[in-house]
């Protein structure tokens, strides 16, 4: 069950990205499960990747193509991860690009291609790439939904964001879709997410741009702590609105191309915990006092991640005990528990470090009956601040992960 | 469901223990909360508690005792915690310390408190100091299996283990008891474990038997990932059993003392795991060919408090690619994955960093059936081992945990 806001937005077209969409039966009959995404030329394209040792197939193909050339396709699938999978794997991926360069006429190395799915199984790469022709055949600038659906896996729901934006004169649009719902928590890079605009945006401007919005979205959000081996974000821009180029972070139109990224990002991101596997509340984890932005960071994924806490929660049980017993955990050096408060969204259930005297049950069982509710925990002993976002843990937490073999 | 072998053994008596227990209404009626231990004078005793920054009043209280004065008697109550409750908690566990030391004519920093329970909640401290008397009257030696009942909280059984060592013509006896279920994963003590011994042991050699034993068996379970505010583990040797004090670490018998704590503490810390709130698998990770111990412990806690994991395990799910991916997360630098190796028991189902050709669902099958599974892990880089145990995660344990207020 998703929690709270989970509508699709209109998704605007980017001017310079058309995107295909067929069934390669990777993995399931009767699923649009192959995803081509086709890039003007001229587009440059800013990508991060999951920081787990055992990345996948496409995660190495993928750097090391981006590292060479400007990308022209991206290829996804879902079904299969092509992860733990030796070089056998890593032969998949590469004639998977080679099929849908030769197709299309570029080189292989101007196609990133991902995968999600099953892990340490082989990639039924004939499969995928018999699907290709159909893909390219359907390429269009308004395929961004059939997009959001065609990568889900435990997925309930398609996840997007868009908007457009007016700066100096030009409209510019940005729109993203992203996926995961399990083996959440991101590092450097979400499961899955891919987002266009059609600024001018330089490489080097757009990786700036990249990198600071996912460090406040996807690499803020958790479901169970576990990184995936396929974590994946791409953010292109085409260029094809027009209008002076972004080749600098000094630029002036810097900071609200940084604000709408940062917005579209989050988005994308907390639709990923709003869809968490078996999710039925969505729990914003705020940690403000803190020395530095490490330790807030530190406290607040402490708390998320704490199975203790997310039951209790389940239950719609404010119970601090466990929460001031996470934040104990979190490792902060002489951290002085006397000054620790807890809020749960305006009802303090923490006060100088113990039950808060003027706390009510009544007051507690309202704000947990509530989908959406903020945890705010105050270290009083600084100003850096930092939020993570996650969800509860549930009965159907365990029955998804013990049917489903990812 | 607790795992596997999980029996009381005969609890032989330790001479110059007494143990008493008695009913004090601390949360529940018909149920005895209350235990006392009495130790000889001239009984030596060490101690190591939670690492929790929100550490509860007894562990302040019990960790400033033992640096003043040698401890007569030891006052445990289970159904509260007296976490989190500021300096009112302090004055009470005082208060208890002192009316247990007027009863007993000692002095009130030879007393050292326990509790475990609801965090954050006011002990009810007069309930308390009201059945002392009764618990001083049932002063016996021959206690320790009702000891274990006595500080049990959502433990579903007893946790006892009791040895007689004999040594140079000398007897001696080693028996302890230990709870806990949930909020575990330790750091330097137990939720609560007391041990004791008859033998002659100074001071300094005792703790350090005591360090080395802990960081061997409490030091190595997990159960949630949470380290409880509670935490205490408390070893101590009367030197009834006479015979020469073990005053030296060089002493020719110390390595025999170790070898016999180390086991009495770890089925003390392995009885926790089978009793795991929820449990239906025990695990034991054993992680080998690291660079360090501390890599392949890391690499064990990963892939022991992975949700993914431990909810395949629950479906005897051998699912590698969550083990893999685990490994991986572990921030291991530079970790050549394809030199990684995975067996559950004899099975191999990881083979140079990929599925093992060799490995058929029938062999997964069997293995995953048993109660009890060995994920034996090769780092191929090294000769360091470590070992971790830990359980699964099932419906059961979301259920305790979002039915019961800890």
């Amino acid at each position: 069950m998703a929690v709270g806001d989970l509508q699709m937005p209109v998704m605007q077209p980017v001017k310079g990205v058309r995107i295909g969409i067929a069934e390669s039966y990777i993995r399931y009959q009767n699923r649009r499960d192959l995803v081509v995404f086709e890039l003007a030329e001229g587009t440059t394209t800013a990508a991060v990747f999951t920081q787990n040792s055992f990345c996948a197939a496409p995660v190495l193909v993928a750097r090391e193509n981006l590292s060479h050339a400007n990308p022209r396709y991206l290829v996804i699938n879902t079904g299969n991860a092509n992860a733990s999978t030796g070089t056998q794997g890593l032969k998949n991926c590469h004639e998977s690009c080679q099929a849908l360069a030769d197709l299309t006429h570029v080189n292989a190395n101007q196609v990133l291609p991902f995968s999600t799915g099953v892990i340490g199984e082989q990639l039924p790469v004939d499969r995928l790439i018999a699907g290709l022709p159909a893909a390219l055949d359907a390429l269009s600038e308004n395929a961004w939904t059939q997009a959001a659906h065609g990568i889900m896996t435990t997925d309930t729901l398609p996840k997007g964001a868009s908007e457009i934006l007016m700066l100096n004169g030009e409209t510019y649009t940005i729109t993203g879709i992203s996926k995961g719902a399990g083996m959440i928590r991101p590092n450097m890079a979400t499961m899955l997410g891919f987002v266009a605009t059609d600024a001018p945006i330089a490489r080097d401007v757009l990786q700036s741009l990249l990198t600071n919005a996912v460090n406040q979205s996807f690499n803020r959000i958790t479901i169970d702590g576990d990184t995936s081996t396929n974590d994946s974000c791409v953010l292109v821009a085409t260029g094809q609105a027009g209008g002076a180029p972004l080749n600098s972070i000094s630029d002036e139109r810097y900071p609200d191309f940084e604000a709408a990224f940062n917005r579209i990002f989050l988005r994308l991101a907390q639709l990923i915990v709003r869809d968490g596997e078996g999710a039925t509340k969505f729990m914003t984890v705020r940690v403000e006092g803190g020395l530095h932005t490490q330790e807030c960071c530190d406290v607040a994924y402490r708390v998320a991640h704490s199975p203790l806490i997310k039951t209790a929660f389940f239950a719609s049980d404010p119970n601090w005990g466990r929460i001031v017993c996470a934040i104990g955990n979190a490792g902060l050096i002489n951290l002085d528990v006397s000054r620790v408060q807890v809020h749960l969204d305006h009802v303090q259930i923490v006060k100088d470090g113990g039950a808060n005297p003027d706390y009510t049950e009544a007051e507690g069982a309202a704000v947990m009956a509530q989908p959406e509710i903020g945890i705010r925990i105050s270290l009083g002993r600084g100003t850096a601040v930092d939020t993570v976002w996650t969800c509860d843990f549930s009965y159907d937490y365990v029955k998804i992960n013990a049917d489903y073999r990812s």
